[in-house]
């Protein structure tokens, strides 16, 4: 599979070197980015031509699938454009940054006729939501009823503002629950605690979502992204007869100086290592043998939406209703 | 110390049996109930003399401490009457239904001018919530910011109403929660999640309180008291640096059958056996050395005014202010 | 119950201020050390006369039960002495240094007719290991097959020499695995590994038991008396269907500065308090009707055999076997 | 990388599969094996020729390196044949059964004047014993003094004889130990408790190897491969001051009927998919840059002397040396 990449950034980088190195069945032959001298250095990493334009590069004919990983106002243009070119397209999160232009990448996908849109949420390839979901699955924990979640991060830079919490962070929540939980959020509401002292003055952090299902089944996110301490995510599921919670990384306990402990990762990059491998080789693998497999433009397009209700609720202090027409049959 | 006993129900019957057999320094002299039978029987266990009345069993003599575990609204006069006696008086929670009565309370002993009374908080006393002060004492993880916690019973018998998550149940969260964080509580919301199958039809379970102290830490309290699995405490504390979490009971990890796995205890007494033994052990102590040192009537005033707003919470979907007048020097 | 105690050391302090302190049923009345000071000064945490002598402490018509906390080659003749005055009588371990004596100990009890003699094994009372003698004998892992062991202190003083390592802290062990394992120990050796660093030189240190069962169940226990990090005891029973492993004590979970850790005690007393609560009291109400329930002078007759014969193992490099004779029906 | 197989059994296929499937940079283009419908089914999943025999695929022009997973007494001739041929080759493990075919591939490989040879121990890959091996080298516990393991497996067919633990199964601790304490171990003793019931009679199961090192560290290694719960490995390092444990592969902790618990693997695939996947893809990874980093020839060697050993102690009951030569400088 002739893959061609589109933003060379951090995550643009990450995805090259892992297309080359650890994904089988695939290679990186094209890239492009708004400045061509990063796209050369990370070209070189894979051996690709460098394509003066995104349009360019979708249209290659030698690019048989596209990774988006430009910023987010440019995924909504890049996305249609390889729906109009009828390549396989892998879109990092967010899907688009207006849930206006995720409707028309919906409406373009279903006239194209089949799936061609995959959205980078990785945490559905983490091992441990794997093994949530199928204990769920099972009936292990009866019926949900209730999640309790946190997402923390040890600092934020200066750019990070008070929306980004919702908008770049609790997205991955709320797209892992609606997967976990199988059913779209009704609503959502955010509480805030008195912030922390160790941020920038500007940023309100940490930051509660509540949100409710269509089902009344009823979750809470902390995201709290200057926590010091570390990467740590945090989940249980509480079901009618039982709960399950999400383990963290298996890291050896050692007994030294009084204490026993374990290391917590530092990154989301070391957290999700493994989930960023398994979900690029199984949507490579799903292209191999027809559409892609993973969250949909439709997961992406729900993200946003609910995501954007967040930062309403946040700034209006009210309980903000998520605005969701009916799932298509097409992305039943 | 010759203790008397007021009312041999359940509790009762239990401090009666701790006070005779494993509290150094006290015996049960006294007992009285409504019902003189049981008073009868549950005296025998501590050789103790059954007395008429609760107001004569105050008045005796030779009852130098009285122990109230009679039903909640009888808690005010008895507790009343032991100040007027000057006697010292560990009173089972709630200290009063009413806040109203809690404040004649209030005014009562400090009439009196020293301490009397002790209200029977015992999750102070368990060594788990202990070594979590402990670590919030020394600054193992910063100003405290957020509390998420879960108080889950096996099941619950007909009788219990949707009040009673609050007041019977979420009370000891209350407490135990503003002994930790060190300040008041302000305001309460209750969100009700979509309500377990496995509950009796009338009863709205499970409930999460949403509080908010005067500083404005933010804390959430998931009731569960038909979650079917296990008696199940749980409680994390997070702060400007780093987190904390109340341990499980320290049970044998057994691996058979393709799992490893710790037995959860079914039901309270067994989770704070210890933590009762060491509330009356501790409160015998005090006795003899002074004033009693445990949860006094402005804690247990506090927690009722509290949980009496969250019963006003749940009812009415407000955010309901906690109305608590300014603590008095006394109880600093 | 009223007691005497002989032998005012660290131990006897702490016996003296848990029966007093803490143990229902119980007060000390009466106490002895050859340092008429130190006795003084022990007896006035507990009100207790000072007695001039062992001998007459034992005859003192009020000391209806004598606790033994005296170094121990004292122990033989005072527990002998007890038996003789027909007293319940609580041994601290070792009962004897010499095997010999313990045999005449026995003789003198089986003699007298009934029980008499508890010795301080306060292992068999700590909550986890309680726990696995429970999963045992629910077949929870089937028949035992190996148990893994580890008793590690964070330093010893200068006086701790090599042959302590087997009769001062690993006959603890030997109890505990003689009491789960249900069967007597047939043969034992001891492997040296390179000494720590860590040590006075004199001391060889870790040392490993190997013991064998008469049923041919093999145990393991390190000894590890430097190190450094703190007083950690574990223990893993390998079944024909499973293991069960004891659980360090619940300890808050703390997460700052990158590692998530709980703390690990430094000391026994910390590390098997409730364990020490726990066999006074029930020491204390099996007095009160009837014989002790708890290890007997052929639980510690046994000990001394197996653990003079890992002394001599570890002098002779050579597989030891444990001499000893068949069970009295006494003591089934 | 084109590569050549030779025997397509279990560990074969596996092997196919994860260089088609999720090894970046390499692809099977040739197998082989005894039997040619099982060769032509294998072969078909990588879309590989089949050839006739192991000698014609080492010669096969298009062959860049060679894996070997056929039978253990063939190894020897098939590495031999890859370093005459200067090709690079992956050997399952054993290297060899026999010790004298190790010292021939030995010299063979320090004849051709660079490494060619790597053995499939893939625990060096897993992320847990990385982990570890990242502790010890920090000083995170001082310098080791003790490792305590085991490796147990549900059951085992009954092919599986009395050697087998030596041979096949601890031969993987052999290495990682090796690995770890970075020396080599100098003598074997092996004890054997009671055997399970759960087993095929002929088997002496479960068995202890008794290891020290040169340095005179000590190691034991519970071998039980008839456990009946899971595949379960475990190794905790004690060092001068502190302990290190591997942990469990993370899962979810479920509660319910009674029990937290998490799931036990069953089968060392699952226990070491990616494990096996880091070392095939850094093996390819290697090779593109010049030699093997993995697991020597030297190393295949040293494992197969000590489990020979091993094999002997177990007959004999005694403490057998490990005849080891000096470590030639090529391996340093």
């Amino acid at each position: 599979m002739k893959i061609g990449l589109i933003g060379t950034g951090w995550i643009g980088e990450e995805h090259v070197r892992r297309l080359a190195g650890s994904v089988a069945g695939a290679e990186v032959t094209a890239v492009s980015d708004i400045d061509p001298e990063r796209a050369a250095a990370v070209a070189s990493l894979a051996g690709a031509r460098v394509i003066g334009s995104a349009e360019e590069l979708i249209a290659d004919p030698e690019v048989q699938a596209v990774v988006v990983t430009s910023w987010g106002p440019a995924h909504a243009e890049q996305v249609l454009a390889c729906i109009a070119a009828g390549k396989p397209v892998f879109c990092e999160k967010p899907l688009t940054t207006e849930a206006a232009d995720g409707l028309r990448i919906l409406e373009a996908e279903q006239a194209h006729g089949k799936r061609l849109v995959q959205v980078g949420f990785m945490r559905r390839y983490d091992a441990g939501y794997r093994a949530i979901k199928a204990v769920l699955d099972e009936g292990g924990i009866g019926a949900p009823l209730m999640a309790h979640c946190a997402h923390r991060n040890p600092t934020q830079p200066e750019s990070y503002h008070s929306d980004k919490p919702m908008v770049d962070t609790a997205v991955h929540e709320v797209d892992v629950l609606r997967w976990l939980l199988g059913e779209e959020f009704a609503s959502v509401q955010v509480v805030v605690p008195r912030s922390t002292s160790k941020r920038f003055p500007h940023l309100v952090d940490p930051q509660i979502l509540l949100l409710e299902t269509a089902s009344g089944a009823r979750v809470d996110v902390e995201v709290f992204v200057n926590c010091q301490y570390g990467y740590d995510i945090q989940c249980e599921i509480v079901g009618e007869t039982g709960a399950v919670r999400l383990p963290d990384p298996a890291a050896p306990l050692v007994r030294a100086a009084g204490r026993a402990s374990y290391e917590i990762v530092q990154d989301f990059p070391s957290r999700f290592a493994d989930a960023f491998d398994t979900e690029l080789q199984e949507w490579v693998d799903s292209l191999r043998s027809g559409e892609p497999a993973g969250p949909s433009a439709w997961d992406g397009y729900a993200a946003t939406v609910v995501t954007n209700a967040a930062v309403e609720a946040r700034r209006t202090g009210a309980v903000v209703p998520v605005d969701l027409p009916e799932r298509p049959a097409f992305y039943k």
